[in-house]
């Protein structure tokens, strides 16, 4: 099986964390690659910024449809997702969607730590999107400014706050950058943690053993005649 | 006072229909222009149509920033809507929001009536994102191909059982293009009946004269640094 | 075209705010005149102000049914607006609807600015009866007591809070007495604040010129008999 | 004790089924009157009627505050009810209330079974109010015309539709004027048959027995200046 | 008239406070027996607890099920309501839900008072499945720790701060063990204090007077065939 | 890594059954291991099955907690989850909850196809309880009568009712026992069809492999002390 993670920045930096994480998980089962999409910018926060990497991630998809079983947009804001689940023909799973479903399965509400508060509205409105309102205890980010992905100790107090204030029992991590932290504050913290690329891997992987795919029935039909 | 509309694909049969119902609606008060999209399909039905409309929208918007006092989304499913608010420090409506949130206002639930089967899933996402599924009567399309848009007696019909067996009090048109039975449709079936071209002037020549836009704090800040 | 605003309460003081604020919109495009409610109390707080100030209410607009293109009513809380729009056969519009409405296409939530606690549920009433409390950051008033309307400062204070610590990016005010500040405050805080009277000329004009009115089929039937 | 049932109407017939419905209730155990409201139409089926019978039914409730224990609005859209909640210091309940809440504790969904279709968007926003409407299998009436109350036949096959076709498992009646049908409604269906008239009286006598009534902070003070 | 109040757990004292409280409604005007669930832990924290309880719970209600008119269960987290509901041919209400909807008749909020965060979760768990969040102001407990139920200061300060952070109108008690506070604290607080064994009683009382029962129509049919 | 698949009836043709799909997923891969339960009915349909089989869930669970890293709970229903969860320090995965979030992952809005109409509530019950309600096209069975198990045909033309009346583009099979028709179904229907023991397989396999498990804060901590 081989899965193709593509980052929808620009960041080699950030391409390299997401292969990281997602080799340890694959473990050398199944065949993953990451890739960053060019043309992206370096980091994905505006809307504009979602725009101006959508061409490079729909190229991306439609070169490698033939050469990969399933395909991972690993950016926590699933910038472009429907387009993507729109032309393919195999499963597209975003890591935003994939952790924010697992954590309602592990506890009773979870909050998102986010690297700024610029973003939180998005949150909001990908978290709505979903119907998972009820379940999510916060959004919650450092502060005003946009944080570096490598600060863990604002990063921890961030999520113990979540926790006792807001009473969260899950923390799902906001950002792709960040996924470096995940078992670190998974064992401070004494709750899961989890990391979007991970917890995407997971159900991509479980859909090409199982056979399964979107559904080209209307919403995601690849053309508008069909459907 | 100038407003342009942005029609989101690029057929010049339906940038005249909808500058036509601009044109009426504005009676010489305002001035209005209406312009098509280069490089866009020839309609918007898919994810992908939306995608491809994505950089003409946001040229014609950088473009003319400094040329009009307010801009319109014209497709009826506000495709890139969140994109161009973030990018304009101006009033930007789309045709989708002002018509179902005007119906609102007219009374108890509206009807949605759509050309085609296929994009009555992105109609209901629609509803669900501006939060009004409980003033939804229904979406509707007069069968599972995309109709024409002057197949009048279709849409009467289409509407009539909106209204009948759905409870629907009002009725908002489905695409930009149907603007032209507005009036006929009104007129037979005794309820209001809304073309979202007129109801988003309405919003975006009201907002100009009160010296209204777009909020530049945190979702739809113009750069991730500011907001 | 000419509107009528019914100010549901006797304060001719407030009479005047509303008038003067209705003037400067209309700018001389359109005829507006401002009434008082012959009977009612002196303000809108409570349910027994809105019940002795409705048969008055509605005397006003039969009277002047024939003499207006449009009727406004201007309290907040968008008192008997039920009853008035089963009544007219021409558009009756609420500033409290007008303004929670168009406050949901200008950022990603708002907070409303009010005049005091003992309100407070009914403004979260209204935001529930109209399907909009995911778009509500909060309602938030200076304290307990019901403040005066020219206390600038504490309006102030409390719509920099809502921005900060609920994360409200567009400010309603939730009294039509205030409109007199709208401007002071929107320049201030940076964010679009909506003044009711405002937002609910441009939707009634509107409505006007695009020949659309209250569906007379079933809710807002004129009587048990039709609809 | 001493319960006062305040039929909204003027109708000396339906006050008689109501005041029958009741007295076979109470069995003797606590006193209840019913009274009709002086200057209110024949029916209330619309806002106008509604509003009709405000200044009637604050006047009853003010005279005899100090005669009664607790207050029942006994009409299925429990028209005036916040108002009357303001005013009593005592426990005032809608037959409205009463029985969709009751209903949610007997069956999964319930249906409303009502007279006509004009009143049927009043039927939705009233349980849309209370936060019902998952719990709301239907709202179904025998046609497009007001039908009589008597019309045992008419209202068994609507129930039996909403039991069969909507899933409904227990049936709400949606006029008071209905109270009559209700035994041998329940006997013929099989499923709990509510009349309001009795349910708002269960939880009218029982407050009064343990020593509830309206919270007067805030929503429901007694003034502006209190709560 | 007989009623059996179910106290899931084994706790004679917990047993003691709720027959006092009940006997003290009941008045001598019908009959109310409460017992202890046989084999049950001494206090019904967790889901074990809650699994620990069932099958005496059971047995109580199969056994007595002749000997009763309705049947109580008596802790605020309706333990195994489901199945008896199932079970039974009479009348079954648990304190949990009898309290919560009878709240959202006295005010615009309530607030629950609970003994511990331990059980908060599960509070909000409970709330949502009757659809009352939206009524629901806090769920709030003294502490981390599972509170003692006497400590009437910690209480008193725990639901005032509901009442003025939260803005809560009506206060549920949380615990059945609480029930002895009651009188003390709405005389304090000023405001209705719930005490869920008497709001089921009223319920449960007023069921058997008027006839009706839990619909045996699908989801709690006695047997998989019937319904 | 070994997965224990705990069927929550004890019919023996109905854990083969699972069994046989779950081999075929794990395909050598993980080992899985399916044990019906002891104590427990031939069907899961009602309360009182979900009862009976509580205690032997309970008891496989405890007894298997060492030699296992993960559980699934086999019945469509999710019986006795919550208390599972508690228990477990490793992850529990109930099939309803897997497949019904997969299935928002592949398409709009999804059907659930169902044994029989008795099931109905329940299921729409624990799609509430997910908060998935607004991407559930419909529930939908064969007929009043429970339908036995490989009735293909008519599963087919129910799941085609759904598909084509109630827009469904994602089919969720609502019973353990249709696992066998999945695949033929999928190739008939054309779009995915979702069994929801390979569904808790890929949720329970991956979250082993990341190190991820239910959160002992609060809600499922261990016992009433912890959390």
């Amino acid at each position: 099986m081989k899965i193709l993670i593509i980052n929808p920045n620009s960041s080699p930096e950030m391409t390299a964390d997401i292969d990281k994480s997602a080799q340890r998980y694959a473990a050398g089962e199944f065949e993953v690659t990451t890739v960053s999409t060019p043309g992206a910018p370096e980091y994905i926060d505006t809307y504009q910024d979602m725009a101006a990497c959508q061409s490079g991630m729909i190229r991306l998809l439609r070169e490698n449809m033939d050469k990969y079983d399933a395909f991972i947009d690993a950016c926590a804001c699933d910038p472009n997702l429907d387009v993507l689940k729109e032309i393919s023909t195999k499963p597209v799973v975003g890591i935003g969607e994939a952790s924010l479903k697992m954590a309602t399965m592990l506890g009773h509400s979870f909050s998102v730590v986010s690297t700024g508060h610029r973003s939180t509205p998005n949150k909001y409105a990908l978290i709505r999107r979903y119907g998972l309102e009820e379940f999510c205890a916060s959004v919650k980010a450092p502060g005003e400014q946009h944080a570096e992905c490598d600060a863990y100790e604002l990063y921890l107090t961030t999520a113990r706050r979540a926790i006792e204030e807001d009473m969260a029992e899950v923390i799902v991590l906001g950002c792709a950058g960040l996924c470096e932290l995940v078992d670190k504050l998974q064992e401070e913290l004494g709750v899961p943690v989890l990391d979007g690329v991970v917890c995407a891997l997971i159900i991509a992987t479980g859909m090409v053993k199982a056979g399964l795919s979107i559904s080209k029935k209307r919403r995601y039909a690849l053309t508008a005649e069909e459907g």
